[in-house]
């Protein structure tokens, strides 16, 4: 169990500490008067530490890598005005040493309840065949165990375990809200598609020790890879509907809205269409939401226009602090 | 009062019928064995029709000219598969003589219910600063009148007497069943953003006989307009707090969601994005549905899917008939 | 079997024809006299003849639709210097009395020969697992037959029976003359990428008596079912080293070369460049091949500039006849 | 009044000065060996100076900000090449003390005898109507003084005091030189358009002690504050013929010439499309002016090529420059 | 010479004329009584008049195509309210017998005058090296009748007899009124630029008879004309200096301003900035007074706002008539 | 000679060494003890070397800037980890103590038996004229040895001497291995626009000591200056045929297949096609190798998936060497 966190340096200035972190650089230098020095990037879900070890560090330079977990004991230091730790011993960690949401930024929600509420939208569905199609999905224990897990991105929204799962969950809610307004529209073949679109990710991204692309997730994107795991999921509960097969993989392939986004189809449908705006608005909410933190951790007030925001191609106010005067 | 229109047409063959109608086209042609004959195009909300007059046309054509209301008394028949009138008498109709929702399609809605409506969701605002400004647009007699007659757009979408405000209701409750998913939203601006975004439409767009851009609307458009339109406003009922004014101006200029369609800026507010995203899931919706119901009209099944639809840069498919195998 | 073809006709005007169309329109209109008769549009692979038919058509209107094949007997006239048949009798034609290959243009190669070729390349395969795959897909009489008879599109190139197979076939004989000046390139891997890259065509066009797309083919896109039928053959022919299943899937994903024209990912390795590349090409100098034909069918030099080509946009010249003096 | 200039550092290294400055940057900082030290950096018109300040420096961080004006005194002298100073005294200074065109680059022009020149073109309009209009901003002291000192843009172009005004008088000039050649150009509506279309930067833009955008100015965009202005001053001098006021206003909207540059109108006029033009091709000029100025700075020659220009998407050259051999 | 004009056909209803023509399409046709006619189209630079001509018409149609000079004798009479001629007699016409300028539009400017200015303008050039080198075109015999005779395009601006020249002279006045304002422009060097820009329009249309591209315009472009005309001329006055050359040649590659209008570089240099700025304003300002005309032609008033212009992509407004209220 | 290597740095440390170099920066600055000293970076084809000297530098600053080729001795030695040399002599080098191919990549093939190669493809030309031209190019000795000598780009593909030369090589050899397969390609026609498309890059880049864009290579372009070059060998060996003249120069123009890329033409012959996709390819499949290669550099594997390339706007995969498993 990890104890201390990064966070806390400045309670253990100058003092020893004992504690797992990954292992995000490790470098050996020279030193200017000869010889040389460990250099290392320690991390955890909040934030990142320096650090330096000056002796006996051949042992635990040849184990260890980055990316891997590492058991750390050293002393608190400062340096330039940043906290920094002066390695004195550093092993790797072995698996069961370590609890995975400690080194990464996770929901702050309670993932067994979102699971929960996700399953009951879908028990609620009134088309048998749907319902049969999504919980061949979330019964199946090793998609399941990785849709909690899996991060939404790499970086921009959701970019933390439990946020794929957290994504999908507003985005359920709001395309419930909104249904009722668009008779056109069947809410379970848009559940379903809310559910599915982005289920790809849980093989496009790994999140051991840290987020990154598969090889998979490079060579053949998210939203291919759903499209293949939602023809295994229909063979394997055939016979299905061929009809609804094809709604639904249409809403898979036309998600992103844009060809240049990498959707090989415009959405089509009525629950196409609504899929596709809900989802966008959700990810450029959560991503405005983000840059108002960012702006405010970087020193300005909350109710400042923030620098330029580079994925959304402007700056943005977070207007309700603006009208508070914050 | 109008009793003949066009539509029923069929039930009148060969009869005499006297009604009033729009002139949509109005010519002197010569005839193949000399003299001239008078060919005009009559139009009422249900239709177009064909009409000749053969002679004492002179008084008709130099009093009346396209876009005008005129009374015509004449002979239904049918040539090459297709009806049309064969004109006695005509002469410009007046003013009071006319039902101006006779003449063009209308919203199926009432419209004084989605009046009564749209006040209500104002009324209920808790931001009286806001409440005032609307309701400085909704009480002024001249404004409320537009307001309720005029078209959301001249083709697309709403394209109908009272269409403007049955979008924005529309748009207002999306709004409001989408707001609370989004803590960071302001729910009465982003009302006020839904009610005023597109008021600017009463002067850049005409609706009488016929739908059409006023030299204002092309010089200007509907955003500038109703930016022009919020300032006077605002002064009117002043002192008005000045932040309100800035990001109800912003919600306003920001609400086509791209510089391409004429927005001077990108929405920067959680509320002009929501409202933004929205108005945009809005329009295409009904542009589908309106595409859904000409490919049935033009003979096709509704579960095709329909000809490439040019305004959305693709075909589209109604998938609930499809699934009913309609 | 039919024996008169419309190209043909000038050698039958004034006389009594009998023979099988494929029926493009038929409609039921007034005569400006009173009464009604039949206009109809026959076709085969050789174009198209107008006809009318002016008494006891109702028997023959109601059991055919557009689409139908069709006996009609009639006399071929002359009007306004076009031929047209006079219609005396029409039914519609049973499976049996039809050659497919009669009603729609074909490819000018033999369909056996490109096919005994095809598999020559496959047959040849150092890489025993990407020859297993092809083959499961050539051995798969249902697909066989499908790939030896499909267009390779509705119009612009390749646009006849076989058309796909003529394309493919072409494709693989300019990859392997290719292939040898990039030794990054592994040519089995490249000519399975030529043969399946396509493959979803079968599926996305319909070419019974006219060629069209499926409702599958607009909803999916050939990109998206090709790679569906791979998941699919490669489940069958378990185990499959999965890395070739995702470099092959790449190929297929990312065949279109840009984002724009529906493929989901850009071409990252040496073989999905090359394959993008000269699959492009191919497409483009056949469309200049056909451009060069319709120029000269619509009356100009061979050696001229053609009129602008739409979907290339710009116009062409054929060099050799230019140089030749045509 | 200031004595010092930061430009004239080398003559006064080893000494003691007292002067005014900008603030520009200010932070608190840890010594290497224990303790803080105050590390800011000051400005005038002519560069940026460093400094620190080893004690008693507790006062002046707390009462001084970013942007605020000080009065500094302390010793010059070198470090890596660099002139910089060590701190001994330092206060906020009163608005009194500064001349803010001491603190930021100016024109090298009169504004007085630019604003004169201006003046003079406006009093000889015929069209007695826009003559009032302009006046009526012009005459407006709030908007004059402004306008005088107002840059024309944060940077790029007349990124200076006084480059409102600058950039406006060139472009009348040269409007007034051109319309002569197109007679369908009014000369005073084109003049009246030029003189306003970049008013509203006097509210986008702060340049109070340095450059930087107003809440305004992110939110709404000079364009459309313009245009607020525009009908402001229209109703305080009302009756304003309604075309002249549609003809201005269109002018205003339309003059950066594209969508995606902010401009909600494409120029519609002979006056908008002249205005426009002109409008981009001063910009333009100055920015390669600017360019040729960099780039001889930077330590080429003056006749050569400078390196790529973001801004132009393109390197330029110094023709005349590049004639005489420089 | 011609003596009748197409535009005075209704003077000469029911009478027989005999004049000359450019025959724009012929055609024979089958009667339907059987037997066949001729069926032709007649133009001049008023207009267009259809023909008929019914017998001993063999000799006409083999010895004469589309774009021939005719000579024709024939009666004008109307059909369906058009004027037609119905032809007697029909011959080719010699070259002797044809004035150029009665079958084209041509400019309505005196050609030798503003030859003349043109040449005067040059004749004043201090830089004696450019003077050579434009006057080496301006004396040469065939450019220069070229030059006096060559539309600027096939249509959108100057597309007339005399347009070229036109054309640069109003571009030569711009800009020499302009060049003063920029103090970085060398004015000879931009004039030179100013005559020379387009003067491979000469090689790349045709305009004997009627406009048209040469198979060399649409390969290689009038901007690489130009660059290959300017090679030659320099090498032919050589020597001439090389950076002259470069500047000069960089003017003409650049001067249509964009890469995707066919300039292979943007403009670098201030002349070559200014030259394709003004140019670009010429041709739109040419492309709104035909706008104007044509929508008045088409039967709007004056002061209304004009269909959309597909080139400009926007409607357009001639705003001193709307003031006027025309 | 050079018998030192910057890549061979660690086997000389400590020692003094003696050797030419290539100075990229050469600069006089501060010791932060008082006193100067020169900074300078050496370079030569295998790396990069910093550099001090400390005394006695001032002849050597003033006789040699950046380009040059300098004599340098010094002591190799260490410092943070990095090789650089303490300077005690500099000196310029003469021309002729340099061996040019020293000091910049080069080409690993022969360029004499590349040379030879190319002249046979084109000695075996069955077009007489086309073998005139070539040779006229390739028997030209300024322009032959420039050909063997100069890169075929600044960077991204080929950039190393003799580059040019091994580009156009591989590109005749897929020219000619395609061209069998397009029965409309006239193969002498399109290996002659092989040769020539690229000729403009002798004049428009420079080679020597570094390489850099000349300044009419920033003016013109390798295209346009091909295209004069085209012009005046044309000339050169008059008569010729105009039409391969005009074939010939589209291929150069258009070769770079899109106006955004700087050709002024699309491709419009089946050779031109067939070029203009064939170069394109070949230089990607070389960018390609070269990410390859950079990421095995930077220290990933070889079967990895490379870091983002931005000239290819994706990441690249070795394909072969990650189905080996490396």
């Amino acid at each position: 169990m990890k104890d201390f966190f990064i966070a806390d340096a400045a309670k253990f200035d100058n003092e020893l500490v004992t504690s797992f972190f990954v292992l995000t650089s490790i470098q050996v230098r020279e030193k200017k008067q000869g010889g040389q020095f460990l250099s290392l990037t320690l991390a955890d879900k909040t934030g990142l530490l320096a650090g330096t070890m000056w002796e006996n560090f051949e042992a635990a330079s040849s184990s260890c890598s980055e990316g891997c977990y590492v058991k750390v004991q050293g002393r608190i230091g400062r340096y330039q005005g940043k906290f920094q730790i002066t390695v004195q011993q550093l092993r790797r960690a072995a698996e069961s040493e370590i609890e995975p949401g400690d080194y990464q930024p996770a929901t702050r929600f309670s993932v067994d309840e979102m699971w929960a509420e996700l399953r009951g939208y879908v028990s609620r569905f009134s088309n048998e065949d749907l319902k049969r199609l999504v919980f061949a999905f979330l019964d199946d224990d090793e998609i399941a165990s990785a849709y909690k897990a899996a991060p939404a991105a790499m970086r921009l929204h959701h970019a933390w375990l439990g946020g794929l799962l957290e994504h999908v969950l507003t985005l359920v809610r709001v395309c419930l809200a909104a249904a009722p307004f668009y008779p056109e529209v069947d809410p379970d073949l848009l559940v379903t598609g809310a559910v599915l679109h982005d289920i790809g990710k849980i093989r496009e991204l790994g999140w051991k020790s840290s987020f990154n692309y598969t090889l998979e997730g490079q060579m053949i994107g998210h939203i291919s890879i759903a499209q293949g795991m939602l023809r295994e999921k229909v063979q394997s509960i055939a016979p299905f509907p061929e009809k609804l097969r094809i709604l639904v993989e249409h809403m898979i392939l036309s998600h992103h809205g844009k060809y240049e986004f990498g959707s090989p189809k415009l959405p089509m449908t009525p629950e196409a269409l609504l899929l596709s705006a809900l989802d966008d608005l959700e990810a450029k909410m959560q991503a405005m939401r983000n840059e108002f933190a960012a702006s405010v951790a970087g020193g300005k007030d909350a109710g400042e226009v923030t620098d330029w925001v580079r994925s959304l191609d402007r700056p943005v106010l977070n207007s309700r602090a603006y009208l508070r005067g914050e």
